[in-house]
């Protein structure tokens, strides 16, 4: 700060604070530049340039041939009356609804022995080498001009998903139906943005996706719970509604694939109210003993301006929940809607995720990469229900199992009221316990049910954990 | 698909399809797996698996002992009322005032001479190696575990911030007060929806940023124009409103910067009314002639509860717009509701780019690249001024050229009626025209403007652009 920039910005700063402190009023005059440049010794062309910038900034103004002066309505008390005392700031309606939802469960942390939190990856799948290829080989080709991309997300991106998911969940469109988002939440939040009011009923399966209910609750809609059984979601006379959420393939947390009769059950009620579905697809890559169930969207009208499934895929299981992947498949009459809101929302997904995931796809490196991940998460799950059986026996039934990355555990010998102890024990014992009440909301089961995540977690430390589970258990019975 | 998995999976579509066409109705017994397998010639486990897939999806159903039956409830027609006839899907209010909008410009296009559109970044300009480095280096070093993230982005990089947006802006916050945001855009629309209704009245500077505009009217607000000046937005006698939107650093797209008086009397306002203020310092980064003028949010109250700016800066002007990377800081008491907003939005900002960003801010690089990419715009702004003199003389009046990296170019001889003829005609001899009147609410001026970037061409294209828009010019006046 000492060249003669560094003087400039000190005259300057000087000036300011004689206005600002009210020394100098509105209408004093500058002294001029060859006196000032005396007292500070500097040239005339650095308090030139201090001048300038406070010109510029609205402090001084200069009429032709004369002297600077201090801008009239500036100096101290010259801007309204004093603020009022602080007030807390008063957030909108879907601010305050926020603000009112149950806080969510604190982010994982380092450290325990096992944490069997859901949603959680092991570094140690992720495709490093071939991600950073295509990373790399991304960023050596750019185009020439860095511009803003398509809402939509990137063609080259949504052509290679288009085949991906008639080869992978036999479901068709055309790329001009796929939307990428950042994360199946994004997709959530932009379905309940573009098709419900608030005041209006979606309906919601319950046990559920929380942060899905969070978005209908923060909107301001009336979520309707829909109870869950061992086919899903019940679909029999469901209320009128605009909205449907609904993970058919998997039902999170529980497990139950939705049965073919349900199935057409809602597409029928969709098309009875003029309502949409959500078919979150969040798990759809992991299936152990079954092939792949089709998806909702397969059965609905499929390119047809009357189809009713917004379908949702992501990357956050097969890849990983940091690089915020998602795609929202829609009915073609909406598609542009939907540009419109993603556009409006952040403009477009980042690029180089997009390119990379896009070069992944095209030379079927992400599909080897899920088989390998699937392979990974058969063992992960078969040390899981080994563990369980051996360790708890007939004091613990596992639903779920037969898919996804987690399977729901209920402890038939832990009393509904000692929940919370046993979450405590456990921590204390060094493992991560995440019951599944939080998800419901209403009709809390009457006993604990463990919703079990193992993506994250070695098979040793699956089996140390539950090894340590059942002490903790006997100890809170 | 011709191994057994392969003529397995033709079993379930066949049997699936007989069952959604009604040719196998409810309760229809399957064939025993003996004799399913001696049709198709496989083995009776090929059958069983087939089965027991479509036991899983609900097709079928089956007793203890007994044979696999058509599930009830399933066949043609058995699922309600057949659908209505397509409607076209009804939109939120949301969806509808944001189909209302006019539509954006369309994205750039390649093969121009010279496009002037705003927004573009030479590829060159890129720090490539730089963020190579920085990429491969996050590769190489991952967490453990692969977890969702803090939504308010990682720590490590609002820490570089604040000490970013210290030394570069005079920014004074903490880390807890930075949201990272995937650019400015999604910074705009999550001020507006946790701090506007629908039917508030937020105040717009006019001409003004189309996409915050766009944010405003989607979500319902009553969005009222602010006149802009030689000093900047119009700031005597506004009227009450929760939320103001302004540009202060360089007016977006008249590119004056906002006197201190004006500073002072938005601020005071903001305080009577219990309003809030968008600063959005878009293109700070680049000022020529004279050194950054403080933020408005430095004349706040920062880190007071009170405050009441809430500050925008992105990376799309200094990196990349393509990165979608943006940082918003807001009053302490406010960093809580817009984490929240951001999880529910999509969850938090992508892992790769923010690391990235950090380690550069970290180790000096960003500071370096943004002194090059200064110097490199300063020729660009250079050449296009020179060249606007050269061709266009008393004809063309400049606005805005002190900072950022566009100017308005006021094409005096062109009436105001000609407009279109001279896109038209620029485009046909090769170069993108932008002219400023679709960023006017009201008022559109009487004579044509010209929102000329220039950060995403080369100087010899900017003189040669140039000289092709003096001849369009000639040719439709």
């Amino acid at each position: 700060m000492d060249g003669p920039a560094g003087i400039g910005q000190r005259i300057v700063a000087a000036i300011r604070q004689r206005i600002e402190t009210g020394l100098d009023g509105p209408g004093t005059a500058m002294p001029s530049t060859r006196a000032l440049a005396a007292e500070w010794g500097v040239s005339r062309t650095t308090v030139t340039a201090a001048y300038d910038q406070l010109i510029a900034e609205g402090y001084l103004e200069v009429r032709q041939g004369a002297r600077a002066r201090v801008a009239p309505g500036l100096g101290r008390g010259k801007a309204g009356p004093p603020a009022p005392p602080p007030a807390t700031a008063r957030l909108s309606g879907f601010g305050q609804r926020l603000a009112a939802l149950p806080p969510l469960p604190a982010a994982g942390m380092d450290g325990l022995l096992a944490d069997f939190r859901y949603g959680e990856l092991a570094a140690r799948d992720f495709p490093r080498m071939a991600w950073r290829q295509a990373v790399t080989a991304a960023l050596l080709r750019p185009p020439g001009v860095l511009r803003y991309g398509d809402p939509a997300g990137s063609l080259r991106l949504r052509a290679a998903l288009q085949g991906y998911l008639w080869r992978a969940r036999g479901l068709r469109c055309t790329a001009e139906q796929i939307i990428i988002v950042n994360g199946s939440q994004q997709g959530i939040d932009l379905v309940a943005r573009l098709l419900l009011d608030p005041g209006e009923t979606v309906l919601m399966e319950d046990p559920g996706y929380a942060l899905a209910r969070h978005v209908f609750a923060a909107l301001g809609a009336a979520v309707r719970p829909v109870t869950v059984d061992g086919e899903g979601m019940r679909t029999a006379d469901l209320p009128p509604a605009r909205l449907a959420y609904t993970t058919p393939s998997h039902q999170y947390p529980l497990g139950a694939v939705l049965s073919a009769t349900r199935r057409r059950e809602l597409l029928a009620w969709a098309a009875r109210a003029g309502a949409h579905v959500i078919e979150d697809d969040y798990d759809s890559e992991y299936r152990y003993d079954i092939a792949p169930v089709p998806p909702l969207q397969a059965m609905d009208a499929p390119g047809d301006e009357a189809g009713r499934v917004l379908y949702l895929g992501t990357a956050s299981k097969t890849l990983s929940p940091t690089l915020r992947l998602g795609w929202l498949v829609v009915p073609p009459g909406l598609a542009d809607a939907f540009a419109r809101a993603k556009r409006l929302a952040d403009r477009h997904a980042p690029w180089l995720e997009q390119e990379a995931l896009a070069a992944l796809i095209e030379d079927g490196a992400y599909e080897r990469h899920i088989r390998r991940a699937r392979r990974l998460n058969a063992d992960r799950r078969a040390a899981l229900l080994a563990a369980l059986s051996r360790h708890l026996g007939d004091s613990v039934m596992v639903e779920g199992a037969e898919a996804g990355l987690h399977v729901l555990a209920w402890l038939l010998d832990v009393p509904a009221g000692r929940e919370a102890a046993l979450v405590a024990a456990g921590r204390a014992a060094g493992i991560g316990l995440h019951p599944v009440t939080p998800l419901y909301a209403e009709g809390v089961p009457g006993r604990v049910g463990l919703v079990m995540g193992y993506a994250g977690l070695e098979v040793a430390a699956i089996e140390r954990g539950v090894g340590v589970l059942a002490g903790v258990v006997r100890a809170v019975v």
